[in-house]
């Protein structure tokens, strides 16, 4: 099942409620926009790629549920749940562009039957491009992988960020449906362990051999030669450096010193060549993501805390960049990878 | 207070309980050699030096509470207890060393009032000396370190692992005391948290500045001038590397990679320098310990784990290494470091 869809008989939308992994899989459906917002802050749905999608079935979930006698009514109500909807997390990026571009649809509606169709085949052209932007990185990526190699990842790049078959999870996805044999070596990724709680969880499902390390092994585990290449997700690509979850900066180095190649896999959107790293300012999360485990408290409640979201990774320590048009390698020219 | 320590009113051992931060801080009485053994089971009291202290103290306990009626009775009863406390953690060298230590000063005793005496002079004499051997440490490392400094260590290397000063943070307090404006940064360390529920706990108490950070913000921090010094502890010290927590090994390679130098804290006694790094062989914890936080699930259960208690860390990437009978650097000699 994908990860965010559409339910055509309810019209409503299902999603996988990811603050259960890796405890309990539960599809649960959202059938109003004030659900679908919940589901969001609560990071039920999460992942640049799965919010863009969530945005623009958010809109058509308004559209649905709108009384609306009027075209002129039904926009009115369509903006303010895009509003609504841009509100739950204001840095997704995916999100205002997703509820945008499925507004925008609407144009050319000569009444509300006909807008309501619009809106759903593009929020649903949303989430197939996603899943088709992805399948095309990961067969260009799977190329990278040799059979019988183990590949580490950090935080989740997955299924479960996109829509379906994921980032750096489906370039493992495709390399493995071309029959190598790839296995995975997954960073719990503190402070939220997307590692151990979903992208271990995503490739138990798919019965790809996956071993769970803490992310402080990774030097360790590189030494060893237990790893043959690193691949990571990216938030953000500038023309300098790749802004990623915290902690893929440290994996970087140590590949580095390792000479183990270390890719990133992005679709094209992720590009923000127009910056340079030092425009970019790094999130800095609630400090209670460290101090406690759920309600176990694991640190003096008046210590201080550094928690940034992400970090930046210079790309000096980039073998590759993979994306839905291709593989790219440094110098790193935004008009090749525009194509 | 010290970490363990004697109470020569009631005959019993104090310690404070560490399972119970940072929460709690408690101080308990062990009253029976039973009771200490459950206290060093469960990691009441952990760390080298503090279970050496342990030891010694646990054969006076077993001196005092025997109902022997002469001094062969009273030998029996000390070897016994000896080999229980031994039995609670077989792999904990200070353990047999302290306990052997103190048996063999019965050796000169002409009765059981006397031997108690010597028993308890010898296992006070353990724990005296390793506050000694700590502070002078300390005072030599202290002159590695300029005011203003801000200094990164991995898991406890604290008062709380030994009986009092601590090592690599020994060194810190020691360049404190002199008057040096020191900050820390605490890897949490993962999987079992000594960094944020001990180190921090310890440095709080201090009044000394200490920011908490994730294992994998080392890179990070490093990258943005955070860090001006790395210190950590050793489990042992072999010819060509160093034994610490895991973790160790990759703030080490990122140190090198940031030019920040990189020191070992230990005392003469964590040299193994007999041996090589492969022959020593790296504990292989329990896998439940990434699989849940407490009673919280964050992995499937299914899942494979690597979860080494260790890795080691190359000379290479050592700058110097802080004993009690000075700081050596590359290459070291054990002839230089045993004086």
């Amino acid at each position: 099942m994908r990860t965010i869809d559409w339910d055509y008989k309810k019209n409503s939308i299902t999603m996988t409620d990811q603050t259960l992994l890796p405890g309990e899989y539960k599809v649960i459906e959202c059938s109003t926009v004030d659900s679908l917002c919940e589901a969001i802050k609560r990071l039920r749905v999460r992942g640049a790629p799965a919010l863009g999608a969530a945005g623009g079935f958010g809109i058509a979930l308004a559209a649905f549920k709108s009384n609306a006698s009027s075209l002129n009514e039904l926009m009115d109500d369509i903006e303010n749940a895009g509003k609504t909807i841009i509100a739950t997390r204001p840095t997704a990026v995916n999100l205002s562009w997703s509820v945008n571009r499925v507004i925008s649809a609407v144009e050319d509606a000569r009444n509300i039957k006909e807008a309501r169709m619009f809106i759903l085949d593009e929020a649903k052209a949303i989430a197939d491009e996603d899943v088709e932007k992805n399948m095309r990185l990961g067969e260009y990526g799977a190329s990278l992988l040799e059979d019988g190699d183990t590949v580490m990842t950090h935080c989740n790049a997955g299924r479960l960020a996109c829509v379906d078959w994921g980032t750096a999870l489906g370039v493992i996805r495709s390399a493995r449906a071309e029959g190598k044999d790839i296995k995975v070596i997954s960073c719990e990724t503190r402070p939220l362990n997307q590692g151990s709680r979903i992208t271990t969880w995503e490739l138990v499902q798919d019965k790809i051999p996956v071993t769970l390390i803490t992310d402080s092994m990774s030097g360790h585990v590189m030494r060893k030669g237990m790893v043959d290449k690193v691949i990571v997700g990216a938030d953000r690509i500038t023309q300098d450096a790749v802004f990623n979850k915290i902690g893929t900066y440290t994996h970087a180095v140590l590949a580095k010193e390792h000479d183990i190649p270390f890719y990133v896999a992005a679709p094209v959107s992720t590009f923000d060549f127009e910056r340079m790293e030092d425009e970019i300012e790094i999130e800095l999360r609630d400090p209670g993501e460290m101090r406690y485990f759920g309600s176990h408290q694991i640190a003096p409640l008046d210590v201080e805390v550094y928690n940034p979201a992400f970090d930046a990774t210079p790309m000096e320590y980039v073998s590759a960049i993979i994306t839905e048009n291709g593989i790219f390698y440094p110098p790193f020219l935004i008009d090749e990878v525009r194509i």
